[in-house]
């Protein structure tokens, strides 16, 4: 916890508004400038930044900064935010900057930066920090090595209480959330955890192997960081120690990355349903990109728009019904199925993303989506049916309008949990596009089996 | 953290298969069971009850687990199942369970019980942790009151380090994620932190009073929980006072119930964009509930299907052209419109949830999503107008559908900042059946667009 003024929040803060930017911009002496940042946190600093009318104004800004309060700044903001604050930073400032950082966010921001201002800044480091840097950028972005840091209190098992307080007065400067010694034996090798607040009350002879506490769990650094964050869910955690295959203590987790993990996996999978992704290109202001990102999925679907219109004509080879009385009908049939396919897609993606869908018991969720469907399409068929019937005065209609919905319907709840299970089976993530894939595909299959179902009905009955 | 075997995950743990299941069960005398359960987690045996084949063998589980993991258990159980295993569970048994939890999960849990059961239950405990949970029921599920626990070391600001550590003794077993002493003055009024770490360090006879540091926040209790969640990841947060508004502490927020929070609001989000709610009744076995919860918004929708049917008919009404060729373009133009809105709706929606679009910064979502609609309405229009005009040898045919697709893709995408916006305005969760409605609004505006574009272009150039 930084050692920051107290603010008090009645219903969230409020960022400055434009009269306020303005009024704080327009004393060139820079006085107010230097008056409104005092108590501001870096979080609110990164904040009036992107609310700045012009970029030419973020140096003002950014001057005033400690290196330290800057590094925060820059953790804070979005990537192509973070770019431009870079932009306005010297080479020299920036490495002062990254040495404040903890090593995660340092590796995550270095990666962004082109190679050569890389090794500048790695160069002006301490060497054992470039060298933790270095192979934490060496994990992919979304691993447990990836978003775990390399600061923690380190110490051996044969160390006593007497020697490990010694030892943590120097630390606790430097590390921040230091809550446990990480205990190992001369190689490393990860034995345990001692709360901190336990050196309160043990014997000051007492060995740390004495007091040591196995984890809840350990992880290796080649895990997803979506499986990361289900363990911390699942476990309740705040901190997890990442091993590699030895045993030796690489590093570890805090529940705060773990936090940003679990809002950008919301947000992708959320994105990824409607069929675009990546948060900074859509929040960004790349028209170009963001249309890039969006518009491959769009088109795949028009071919999908296309079918379906051919299949409407097939309707006017309908003898016996008028074509336009059917056709009328095949909005609501369609749309409901999309509806309905949208819903059980939703929840199995959900369900799959927290862990309460799991491949093993998708009968269960299968049994209850085809159950669910049936009713709703039956009531939905019923109500539509019944419409059918009244409005053109022809019980046929009715029939005929009534059960394709209620089949319809139910293929849709169905195809609802295969699609994205699908793509699970085969290790994709299964948001990708599921929502318009999943309209396109309920909007075709809606179509045929009314198609099929007025023919075998007109066999059947006329 | 518990003492709990150090578990080893290579590719997050697995539940264990039926197989397993029917082995432990199998072996009557429980010893199987035993051995299986010793070095489980709470939350692993919350999932192997799950996991059970019949609900007969709960109790069977539950007889083997001591107050404090059964605490645990049920803690982790979702809602429904968690009325299970209470079920199993004497009043007696249950009290002392009760007893174990934090007064936050304590409070949750009463919630969930009958009137009579609870006021046994509460006379069951120590007179002031029953006030206390009495008090915590009393705010909103969903407020930071409501997610607070009152289990914190609160110590009057004029006690020495010395006094500190000996009142924390007591405390460290009973409260867990004891990490700062809260300060306060003699009449409770919140003053500062102090982290526990630097009583290794004071000297013995100083005042807590030198040694607080301001908290980044303090909140009320009435704040809602998805502002508490914005704060804690804005700044960073492992834990949050709650005070009053004279400043009086009432308890403390810890990130583990955040992560909870925010889970809950994702799925929440995710699940409103298609008209559906609430996790357990969505994930339940309750088919009734299930189908009454999603019912509404489907046979809201009916209605803007048949609308929209109604509506196709009316191209029958154009000469000049032939109806079938031009509604054979509605279902593509429709979905095209419909995929559009949802995605800028999504962003919208996850964009307010993050705290990335607000209302007093609209105006550029608004601008961005009008170019990225105009710029893909542009292609998919020229695409599919090519399409139509060589498909049936009428340029005329092209140029209406191209134009049609053109605006309706624009105005998808304005509508669907729009939607969400306007129900953030009113103060409703703008994801509230956001996808459903703009799809049906959309295939309604679509259709419209079209026919008044059709007639308008006839009239222009036949």
């Amino acid at each position: 916890m930084e050692e920051i003024e107290n603010t008090e929040v009645e219903e969230g803060l409020t960022p400055p508004d434009k009269e306020e930017i303005a009024r704080i911009l327009a004393d060139e002496s820079d006085g107010a400038l230097k008056e409104y940042l005092e108590p501001l946190h870096p979080a609110d600093i990164a904040e009036l930044l992107m609310l700045l009318p012009d970029e030419d104004d973020w140096p003002r800004v950014i001057k005033y900064l400690n290196d330290e309060d800057a590094s925060l700044v820059l953790e804070e903001l979005p990537e192509h935010q973070r770019q431009k604050m870079v932009h306005f930073l010297s080479t020299q400032r920036l490495s002062a900057i990254v040495g404040e950082m903890d090593t995660d966010d340092a590796a995550d921001l270095l990666a962004e930066l082109p190679d050569k201002q890389v090794e500048t800044i790695l160069h002006s480091m301490d060497e054992e920090d470039a060298e933790d840097i270095q192979q934490l950028m060496s994990y992919p972005d979304d691993s447990a090595g990836g978003i775990m840091q390399t600061e923690l209190a380190s110490m051996e098992s044969t160390l006593t209480v007497r020697e490990a307080i010694a030892s943590l007065r120097e630390m606790h400067q430097e590390i921040e959330e230091l809550r446990h010694i990480y205990v190992t034996d001369k190689d490393g090798k990860f034995l345990g955890l001692v709360p901190i607040i336990r050196l309160l009350y043990a014997d000051q002879d007492t060995t740390l192997d004495d007091l040591k506490e196995p984890a809840v769990i350990t992880v290796p650094p080649q895990l997803d960081q979506e499986d990361v964050a289900r363990l911390f869910r699942k476990y309740d955690l705040v901190s997890m120690p990442v091993v590699d295959e030895n045993e030796v203590l690489l590093g570890r987790i805090l529940i705060d990355d773990v936090v940003d993990v679990l809002d950008e996996e919301a947000s992708e999978d959320m994105l990824r349903f409607v069929g675009t992704s990546s948060e900074d290109l859509v929040y960004g202001n790349k028209i170009f990109s963001i249309i890039m990102r969006r518009l491959p999925w769009l088109v795949s679907n028009l071919l999908g728009g296309l079918i379906t219109g051919y299949l409407i004509t097939k309707f006017d080879n309908i003898k016996l019904l008028d074509a336009m009385i059917l056709i009328s009908f095949v909005p609501v049939i369609t749309a409901m199925a999309g509806n309905m396919g949208s819903q059980s897609a939703t929840i199995v993606i959900r369900g799959f993303a927290l862990g309460k869908v799991q491949l093993h018991n998708l009968s269960r969720t299968f049994i209850r989506e085809l159950l669910v469907g049936l009713s709703i399409g039956l009531i939905c068929g019923i109500l539509v049916g019944s419409i059918g019937a009244i409005h053109n005065g022809a019980p046929l209609v009715g029939i005929i309008v009534g059960t394709s919905m209620m089949i319809s319907m139910t293929t849709a709840a169905l195809m609802g949990v295969a699609v994205p299970s699908f793509f699970k089976l085969i290790g994709t993530d299964p948001a990708i596009a599921s929502g318009p894939l999943v309209t396109t595909v309920l909007d075709i299959t809606g179509i045929l089996i009314y198609l099929a179902n007025t023919q075998l009905l007109l066999t059947l009955l006329a």
